[in-house]
């Protein structure tokens, strides 16, 4: 489980071995079966969370009882809930789609991993300003695009999850009917 | 100007004189008139803006030419592109919709800020988190409510821009139509 996270540091810095035995030991490695939760609204939680294999949704459900679905994140990709540097409530759930390997880290763990290769802060802070811009095009799609043009983007950035997350959670992510979703992909299916 | 910025911060932790007159070294005052951007989509930026007086609007324009409303910033508001932290030309273009007063500061200035005053990183942060905790709510809405929810929930959370800001942006904002809003408005105030 950890060699997919030594991969995922030495895509963008050399990491010895001795580095990496000392990164190791801040994370914590955890299995999570298909459908368990790693997190609840309302419960409190420290960690940041890197996903090794598998596949996450993090969501929330509004006041009608509706799920709203915020991320899907796959291999190599971090998330977790915002409240994780802080002592207040999650405000989300993350939920396994696949069986899935999961590597946990706290705020207090990346400030030392920041200590020891200082260019690990400049990279996690990269990875925070594309989560931003990502949720600042989402916005911006939301307000203009048609429901196409949000499947067209979802389809070109995201290939790779496309095709192992349900159609209706899709659907629920770009914030269209299971419907209108199943008459896009048939239309496209004829251009081919 | 900077008036403002020291109730800001001792609204948070209590400043002395002196790490007053030292904060000031960190920040650069400048007025902007109305109609006036403070920066362009493709220009390089290296500055977190914190808004003094007056109301500024953070905007992107699609390939179809069509603007959208990111965020509106008054007094007491922190506002930039994210960009600012690297070296990345801006994504988004900021515009004053008043005569206004801002004071600019880089990351290295925020840096020295956090060395100086180690509590000023954590409400730094505090804010960032907030601005994400916005996002999410803001695509939840923007999946789920109809008109007239995204219309209370905007004038509930931000009523002192309600009012400041010219409706047809408003609209944009909310993602609806210059009537539909209309319509909300007229519903309303015959209800009162």
């Amino acid at each position: 489980m950890f060699e997919k996270l030594r991969t995922f540091f030495e895509r963008r810095i050399p990491i010895t071995d001795e580095q990496f035995e000392f990164i190791k030991t801040l994370f914590i490695p955890k299995k999570v079966n298909k459908g368990e939760f790693l997190l609840r609204e309302g419960e409190m939680t420290k960690y940041s969370i890197f996903v090794a294999s598998g596949c996450l949704r993090t969501y929330t459900i509004d006041h009608n009882g509706k799920e709203h679905i915020l991320q899907f994140s796959i291999e190599n990709w971090w998330t977790g809930d915002l409240s994780f540097k802080s002592n207040i409530p999650a405000q989300c759930f993350i939920e396994a789609l696949e069986d899935s390997e999961v590597l946990l880290t706290t705020l207090d763990s990346l400030q030392k991993l920041a200590k020891y290769i200082p260019e690990s802060a400049a990279f996690y802070e990269s990875a925070l300003q594309k989560s931003a811009a990502a949720k600042n095009e989402r916005i911006v799609l939301s307000l203009g695009a048609t429901a196409e043009e949000r499947y067209n983007n979802f389809s070109e950035k995201y290939p790779s999850i496309m095709n192992r997350v349900p159609q209706h959670m899709i659907a629920s992510y770009l914030g269209i009917s299971a419907e209108t979703l199943s008459r896009i992909r048939k239309k496209k299916s004829r251009k081919k």
